[in-house]
């Protein structure tokens, strides 16, 4: 089945994009921008930058007069491999023959770099480098590997066996014979290779794979790497830490290897440990955008309720982290709060971390841009701005392109799921759903414009199994929602629950959930210090800001707004009412600090997403209150 | 004359701890600490670390048989020439012998190290090493070379010309001979060899040691460094920026050098432009504390209002750094608000950054500290807890224990100036003045208990001259303050100017200046994102905190204080009313997250300085208001 993980045993069983398809709206539009230029791009970038060629040079023997000279960073081949995930799934949604070429090709190039033993990276082991596994702190060899296998995984499930998944076999086999009992009893500094051999185990059937993944989750926390095990995660087993933190990335792969793990041995404490953490994470150390990772040093998870919004980092990979533990979370629960949190951060950081014409890219997302930047030079090859207002082509760590592509190129996965009574709706997006419950067919539709609109219908396309239960996943925030049944009945559907219609569905049927969209103001918890006395408004999932191109005078600290009045919509744009003050400057503490009362105005906002899509701008999420 | 700037001209001369001394109070009693102990602590980890014997080692030409193995980081030379100037300065204090002694014995070791050229650096351009001068964006080579002279400038001036010197002297000549035009016309990465080599074109009289300072100081902003200029100042000429920016330590560097320079040459454009960067960063980029640097990432200024107290960095060496601007534009301007600045940063971030007992230390000051840290553990010989909530005995990058040693050992300078009308008290401290204005004496006695209680009181000593001016800073938070002159007469004095009294002093004349130092409330600028909403508590110049120690329930996130009542003090602590809630956690952002009213408190504060003396406790600065 064509999916990213299929758990053995669950509350609810993935759909694979065979049974599920987005058919319009905002993400089918973002895998058609996807495919025709996110992916394209970042293999012209890999191209250009030789993290490909890394792979050749490593085949020819380069290093036999010198010193091999790589290009990159110790991670580069990541990058190629989560572009080989990307392709992997667009061919299996798409069947796109170049792309497959393409493929082919690459896995040639990449298959030509793998020693005898299985040992493939191009920046360890090779002559003239230093040795396999001497760095396993910042070598990152274990993190490509895994980057690698989930490829293989795509490829497998998308295609079949084939050279680039038996370049993938070796791999893990090298693996497990290198750092199984009696090994190299260690870790990698960057969780990864978890997540992906449990996978791989899921798809190839090889115990051993899942064993391996299941040593590596218990060997964090035993602090087997030198220094600052906090920022990988190695200073408390997983099964005893009380909230995600250090480097953001890392701690939510390593939690989605170690749900795969549990689900998998039936380890139901570690799978409470993660659940654990998620919910204290989502408490406290989670910005309004779904966005993780409060702090631009090491790229990590802040302390409780330190959730500024100017250093926000939230990773665009930490925030495809957190898709990857909330689905595995769903699937294993069944619970329909993490889907809230999917569509929390695919609409406010996936979707704000691609330029709409794909080839431009946010690695950090702060809601708070003070300034208004530049674009980083079109002279930079590299940018190494990971953190301006600003989108750039690419990265000199570029983690984030090749990781949207991937995600964005199997997205339809996370819109629907089945068990044995029905199916359930966790995203809401225009789809085509036709899978089997308990044996029998059972086809639906889903047609909406939301979150532009609250309404979303679902129609029976086909039931061949009587009577069903179709669940709708109803966010949190939804306070008056209602769904509407085949009969025609409205009631209330309760927030933060999936609103369940049962009946003996016929083709032709309709099932109606409404969910209230207007924009409204939102307000943080007393203890979110950063925040204090300020207000954003949210639009169903959709987080809002300010841009100061939109203020009178331009200035954006100079602006607050009256939460008296709820935001109203006028063509298509949400306004707030607002004061622009004119401030002077001076020691800025004192008994009574200079404030005047400003000049009334009207402001209107933009999704957070479409932030710095026009002229450089200072932007921000919260709003100070008059 | 003994201190550590003579500008030859200006508005103000400073005098020399042999006109200027402390007699008591707390800053006498930090000198005395910082003699008993801080030194030798610092001589102690220096040894104990190798840092010296990097000298011993060079002297040897060890590298002969294998690379010259180094101990320490690139720049810790300068910990040692640190070290070296503080012992100068307590040398000439004091007359310490057994310190005289190992000042002779360290500088032979020192200048064995020494190249035939001048060249004296212990991590480059010895057998084995980089050659000299190959990476000047991190080599830290002139910061080392300039440190050196700042003490070859101490050295000078408490004890004259010595073998010490002459090694100053010889580095300096090579700094130019190789910096000079036609040489390498770069910059070092760190700032510091500009304000070094300015003060010891004063102290020798030597043009061509300014003329390339000037140099050194022109060649800033011309990117002669390879990429982020931004962080080395490297983005834009002195002359031209707008405000402090990147590495904090190196800006205040910079702009100290700046200063010096501007002043012995005449160009004020050069001096009105750092005079315009301090104002706007201290408007906007200084926490309450007087720390500068508000971002961990980089020990960088943040954007404007960018303080967010948590992640303050607020570097030790950065308020040392502020002290020398501040000074610098004392003397130049003859204004009474950097004093106010030096006052601030002297009692919140120097006098806190060193335990009570000398022998442990604060790299980073944030004004909230989240969590109950325990201290560094005693294993660890380096900390590299730069940012942590306890103090560390050393660390890793060390730059503070020294720097603050030579701080307190000459901080009797800051005291007092003098002009040709009478003397200006800066700083409210028991002290002995004996100087000579317009060429005759004029000897002044500040007798105070000050902050504690708000009288400060100047006894007439002596004075030969007749008609003389005292004049004594008043802070701009003094409201409501006065002066009596020696005829008995009360009248208010101005905050934010100097009280000045005229007068034909006779000896026994009194004067008598008044500050308000009852706890008061303070509130931040409204632009002050991150502290909205909170207020703080300070007394006098003195900023006071929270410790979770002393919150019913020890949670210092449920606290929240009644800003109704002013704050009162028993028993010599003082007390707000507040509440400690109990709130439950969840989604943290919605239409009304959970509050409640919680109960009734009266929660102790103490001085920040003192944070972190007790158990480890969490602690904050700035307390949401109800």
């Amino acid at each position: 089945m064509r999916t990213p993980v299929m758990p053995s045993t669950g509350a609810l069983r993935p759909l694979g994009t065979e049974e599920v398809r987005l058919t319009g709206g905002h993400w089918s539009e973002r895998q058609a921008v996807n495919a025709s230029a996110t992916i394209r791009h970042c293999l012209h970038w890999l191209e250009e930058l030789d993290w490909i060629a890394n792979f050749d040079r490593v085949a020819a023997g380069e290093a036999a007069g010198r010193p091999f000279q790589r290009a990159g960073r110790e991670f580069s081949d990541s990058e190629v491999y989560k572009l080989a995930e990307a392709m992997a799934w667009e061919i299996g949604r798409t069947g796109d023959a170049d792309l497959e070429a393409t493929f082919v090709e690459l896995t040639a190039r990449i298959g030509a770099a793998q020693h005898e033993d299985g040992y493939l990276n191009t920046a360890f082991g090779n002559p003239g480098q230093e040795p396999r596994y001497s760095n396993l702190e910042w070598g990152h060899e274990l993190y490509c590997a895994g980057h690698l296998i989930q490829a293989a995984v795509a490829r497998l499930r998308n295609h079949g066996e084939d050279e680039f998944v038996r370049i993938a076999r070796r791999v893990a086999d090298h693996v497990c014979d290198t750092f199984g009992p009696g090994g190299i009893e260690r870790i990698c500094g960057h969780a990864e290779i978890e997540v992906a051999l449990a996978e791989f185990a899921r798809a190839t059937g090889e115990a051993r794979y899942l064993e391996q993944a299941r040593l590596f989750i218990e060997r964090h926390g035993r602090k087997t790497l030198r220094e600052n095990g906090f920022y990988y995660q190695d200073d408390v087993p997983v099964r005893d830490a009380e909230v995600l933190r250090g480097h953001a990335v890392r701690a939510l792969y390593l939690s989605s290897g170690a749900i795969d793990v549990a689900v998998e041995t039936g380890d139901r404490e570690l799978l409470d440990a993660v659940r654990r953490q998620w919910d204290r994470t989502v408490a406290r150390r989670t910005h309004l955008t779904g966005g993780m990772g409060s702090q631009y040093a090491d790229e990590a998870f802040g302390r409780d309720f330190a959730l500024g919004p100017d250093r926000a980092y939230a990773e665009s990979c930490a925030g495809i982290g957190a898709v990857m533990t909330a689905w595995r979370l769903t699937l294993a629960t069944g619970e329909s709060h993490y889907g809230d949190m999917i569509e929390r951060i695919a609409w406010n950081v996936l979707a704000g971390a691609v330029a709409p014409d794909g080839k431009a890219f946010f690695y950090a997302n702060p809601l708070h841009q003070r300034t208004a930047d530049p674009d980083p030079s079109d002279g930079d090859a590299l940018s190494h701005v990971h953190a301006g207002g600003r989108r750039a082509k690419w990265f000199d760590v570029s983690c984030c392109p090749t990781n949207l592509a991937r995600t964005f190129a199997q997205f339809a996965v996370y819109v629907a799921t089945a068990d044995d009574q029905g199916v359930q709706i966790h995203q809401h997006a225009p789809a085509a759903i036709d899978t089997r419950v308990a044996g029998t067919r059972f086809a639906l539709r889903i047609s909406t414009a939301y979150p532009d609109d609250g309404a979303i219908t679902v129609s029976v396309e086909a039931n061949d199994g009587g009577e069903r239960t179709v669940s709708l996943r109803v966010p949190a925030w939804a306070a008056g929602a209602s769904v509407t049944g085949p009969d025609g009945e409205t009631r209330p559907a309760e927030p933060g629950t999936f609103a369940r219609v049962t009946a003996d569905f016929q083709a032709g049927d309709e099932i109606r959930l409404d969910l209230p969209v207007e924009p409204r103001w939102t307000l943080p918890d007393p203890r979110v210090d950063a925040v204090r006395g300020c207000a954003a408004v949210e639009q169903g999932p959709v987080v809002l800001c300010a841009e100061s191109l939109d203020v009178p005078g331009g200035d954006l600290d100079e602006l607050t707004v009256d939460t008296s009045a709820a935001p109203v919509v006028r063509d298509g744009r949400v306004y707030v009412a607002a004061h622009v003050h004119d401030r002077a400057d001076g020691w800025p503490y004192g008994p009574a600090p200079a404030d005047d009362d400003g000049k009334t105005a009207e402001v209107p906002l933009l999704p957070f997403r479409l932030r710095a899509t026009r002229e450089p701008a200072a932007m921000r999420v919260w709003l100070p209150v008059d």
